[in-house]
């Protein structure tokens, strides 16, 4: 049985989850309440330079995991394909400027084709930014996103499938950001995080709950302990496979977007302790 | 390339597909417009008896392709789960006196119950209600439903873990549903029906498609030829693995309920000869 966390000290909130706030308040609030680390949503940052939202938010003593988030590979003509990998390039930049040494990537799908031809353009799209993510010292993370989002928002729906973009591509600047929220159905999860753990390519963690029933496919997920997710579980998987990063909420709600943040904050931290 | 169905013979509809007609109207509407087949919802026959209903839907000269459904098994307590065998020996019962060849079984999931052990849970369920199912003479069929139904009704997410129940309780009364909606995204889709095919477990078909984006987790199904499901090719790969049986529309949209249901009928006959 994995024990609770500790404390605080590997807390990361994406942004999105508290998404009413600026990103200046989010820094503050997280910073003030012993919250460690933060996710930035690319559009968080809007009215100001990558560069000063990495300052702000350092100023709060946050850590900065990751960027999110790059990725939309496929579409169906070389031209757009080739914008895709220009855009990819553009969020790697900003990942570097912004102090981000992770940039997530939602891989995309383009409606109708089939998926194996999708997955064929990511592997494409992820190799000719490569060398960009590598000279810019910024990881990548292929998300592999549940089953319910391969029309089109990823190809890449189990971890195995992203394991085998990784072990194509081979390079210490790619890995896999794992999501429970994405992948605690699968009866391969274990066997699949332990591979990840020997092929060193578990770059990132996030949790969140799946609620029963779930009426919205995009704004419905929970805070941990409000679903039927084995995050903490899932979590000891991860750490023996050697992971010892953050562990990062990351929950679209239009309901708990709704609700107080300040006691919603609260709230997160007290089900972080609980049940992840 | 699988060609386009010639015709109409292999066309079956599910009654929850024109939910807003009674019985006696689907029947009617069904067997005057060319379709052969009808699956009926266990709730549709409400104030008729299934023996009534079986003779009223074969003088519209419609084949009955099975009764749906029963399943749910897991449950937090024996009483429960046996409860739950007792009501599947009922759901046999009005299949056998409704002239239903096929219950459809959608197995059910305990929410915060890991999935391996519904999953047993599942198994302990069909093993009891088998000898039934033989002696009334009606199959039982297994079927996997897409992942983001896991958490609460079916822990049965795969053809692979469909399989399994089958291989491990091995009957000539049980076998799969393969609906399209549900195992599209899987990577091992084709292997995993030329599987069935070898052990002879393939016994239902169902067709609709996947829209992006889906709005509803339940209730926004899309008319073949809507969505970004590759039907015909799975169709190709299901009659490839020797299944001669009905090709099932089953489409859960209250989208399309709030339609026209003549012309919606119109519509789905269009759309089966032109996508499925």
């Amino acid at each position: 049985m994995t024990p609770a966390p500790h404390d605080l000290s590997r807390l990361c909130i994406h942004t999105a989850t508290t998404k009413p706030w600026g990103i200046e308040e989010a820094a503050r609030r997280y910073g003030g309440s012993g919250v460690k680390g933060i996710t930035v949503w690319r559009t968080a940052y809007a009215d100001r330079t990558p560069a000063a939202a990495g300052a702000l938010i350092r100023d709060h003593g946050l850590s900065i995991v990751s960027l999110c988030r790059g990725g939309f590979f496929p579409a169906g003509s070389a031209e757009e394909r080739s914008r895709a990998i220009d855009e990819n390039r553009r969020c790697i930049d900003e990942a570097a400027e912004l102090g981000a040494p992770l940039v997530v990537l939602v891989c995309g799908s383009l409606p109708g084709q089939p998926l194996s031809e999708s997955r064929r353009q990511i592997a494409e799209g992820v190799a000719a930014v490569l060398a960009h993510a590598a000279a810019a010292r910024v990881r990548l993370a292929i998300e592999p996103l549940h089953p319910m989002y391969a029309g089109d928002r990823s190809a890449v729906n189990t971890v195995g499938q992203a394991r085998a973009i990784c072990n194509q591509l081979r390079s210490p600047w790619l890995g896999i950001a794992l999501d429970v929220y994405h992948t605690w159905w699968d009866d391969s999860l274990e066997e699949e995080i332990r591979a990840c753990g020997r092929e060193g390519t578990l770059f990132a963690f996030h949790i969140s709950d799946w609620r029963t029933p779930t009426v919205d496919i995009l704004e419905d997920r929970g805070l941990m302990g409000e679903g039927c997710i084995p995050i903490r579980q899932i979590r000891g998987w991860v750490e023996a496979a050697g992971f010892r990063g953050f562990n990062e909420v990351e929950i679209f709600s239009r309901r708990l977007w709704a609700s107080d943040q300040a006691r919603y904050l609260e709230d997160i931290k007290a089900a972080y302790l609980a049940h992840a």
